[in-house]
């Protein structure tokens, strides 16, 4: 069956990084058709939109969409394809690599975020003179469903700890119904779980990653968490993502459009081949996800390496390697 | 002029630590007069309110409150204490001390975080069952009041870089707000300064902390940064802060009741006495207060050291040691 990918390179090294990951996905036997779209702060010039309306059809008809960059319309662009394809959980994974510098060498992480709601329902008002406030939500639903996600993810990919973090003695209501329905979900798994504050886990991550696996979180304590994350790592060169839906997804590197090193070709394609290996995974092309990680990995510990992990190679001669391992 | 200095121990090693604090601030050459008040789970327990009113008033009258910590009341002793001494910054200095054990041993970090607003307004309400909203609250005031106390700040301790945090591309009207006046006090300053996302300044601080200096948040970003920094430097064993206000101020270590480690006598007293310190350059006593800084710091380079440092030494020696180099 053929499946249809949308391909949003967007701003930036993204239009780098996402032929790379496009190369690796028709090296591996797999059935795509690739169909591509406009996005981000070029054609927000061009047409005075960040996401055209062509561009949201594109990942709405499609099988999953990879999506790139984008610069300063970033939220412009990416937080509508995340509701466009209805993504309820963003999935961010950040391991540390044999043989690259990372802060803390033992991290494996896999955080999943809430990609729905929080701060991002984004309703906000000015009250009065220079009063403004933001409604903050969390529903039972939408905590349910990424607990759930989260544990069968956990027990799916055989990571023993799973921690659900919340600041519930400040946000009582909220992330009080957040924690609590999590912890439904967790006492109906058979697996073990740990509650965290997400201040003190902020700490505990950067001291002890090795204690962590799978941490599900309000939809900003992931932001940041899976941002601190990539600081253990070594960088956001290295994390791929996933926005997981119903029955539509989207995958992109966790890092921006890097206009310091935009255009240069020597961008780090890791992010985005990773991406596209959860792509795979997602379409049930377990192997080949395998195959593109290994390749991946093999090719972060003998080389070629860019710039941004101390090597000097391209974009493409990076790209090639992998294609060569698979 | 004799100072009256409100004492709340609290909780846990909030009992062993702030002893330890006060024997330190009598050992100095000050004139305090101490009065002791009940805060946290055991007075809870005992008289139903985790913050009794005669605390309350205490802290409201003192000239500046020394407060040890809670346990599981935490919220309810914290936040009402921070409203009663009418604190709008909250001063988190994170560095680390040569020949500890740290992640990151080149951090000199001072996190102001803004301390009355933000997610910490605390409007929660359920619209409907199961949908439950908080209202997060940002003024131009208080955005005002914060940058001007960080800026202030970092020109009087000869900080050469500020950054201010923010979230101003989800939270635009809010963190706009917030941002945009900081920007404004900013630029009405003689310093250079960085704005910057807080998920992007997460990572960036746990990569490169001695990029940063003073770090200007919101409230719940001040949260998670600071306690970040905290696994940075080895833990919140050695983190002070001060709650300031206007015209009175309280002062408390970051760290919390620590259960696992109470009763036993070998708590850490560094943050808490580190905090006393700034309670000292508060109330203008700034030779007294470098003088205890230097003698914690010759105590934790050359020991005796409790158990989280790799020592075997109790609450008392150490703080023995620190009052001897007085
Ligand atoms: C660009 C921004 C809206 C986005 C977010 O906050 O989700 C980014 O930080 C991310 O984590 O993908
Ligand atoms: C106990 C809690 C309310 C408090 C806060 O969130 O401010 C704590 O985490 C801190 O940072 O002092």
């Amino acid at each position: 069956m053929t499946h249809e990918i949308a391909v949003i390179p967007g701003d930036g090294i993204g239009q780098e990084v996402t032929p790379a990951a496009v190369d690796v996905l028709e090296a591996v036997d797999a059935d795509f058709d690739f169909v591509e779209g406009d996005a981000g702060d070029a054609v927000e010039e061009a047409t005075g939109e960040a996401l055209p309306a062509e561009t949201r059809e594109l990942a709405a008809d499609a099988d999953a969409t990879l999506f790139g960059a984008a610069g300063e319309t970033a939220a412009d662009v990416i937080l509508p394809l995340r509701e466009v394809v209805g993504s309820f959980a963003n999935v961010r994974p950040a391991r540390s690599y044999p043989g690259l510098d990372a802060v803390q060498p033992d991290t494996d992480l896999v955080f999943i975020r809430e990609n729905t709601e929080g701060v991002y329902a984004g309703i906000e008002a000015e009250i009065d003179d220079g009063v403004r406030t933001l409604t903050r939500v969390i529903t039972e639903d939408a905590s349910r469903e990424i607990a759930e996600f989260g544990f069968k993810y956990a027990k799916r990919n055989g990571f023993e700890n799973v921690t659900i973090a919340h600041k519930a003695n400040v946000m009582r209501e909220t992330d009080g119904l957040f924690l609590e329905t999590a912890e439904e979900v967790g006492d109906s798994f058979d697996v073990d779980y740990d509650t965290a504050l997400m201040d003190a886990l902020a700490m505990h991550l950067v001291m002890h990653p090795g204690e962590y696996g799978v941490v599900i979180c309000p939809n900003l304590a992931g932001d940041m968490l899976s941002d601190l994350a990539a600081g253990l790592v070594g960088g956001l060169g290295l994390l791929p993502s996933a926005n997981v839906g119903e029955d539509n997804a989207l995958f992109e590197p966790v890092h921006g459009s890097a206009p310091d090193i935009a255009g240069q070709g020597i961008a780090n394609p890791s992010a985005m081949i990773l991406s596209a290996a959860m792509l795979l995974d997602h379409l049930d092309y377990g192997d080949e996800a395998t195959a593109v990680r290994d390749a991946v990995e093999g090719v972060l510990a003998d080389g070629p390496r860019t710039p941004d992990l101390g090597g000097d190679a391209s974009t493409d001669e990076v790209t090639a390697a992998v294609v060569d391992r698979l």
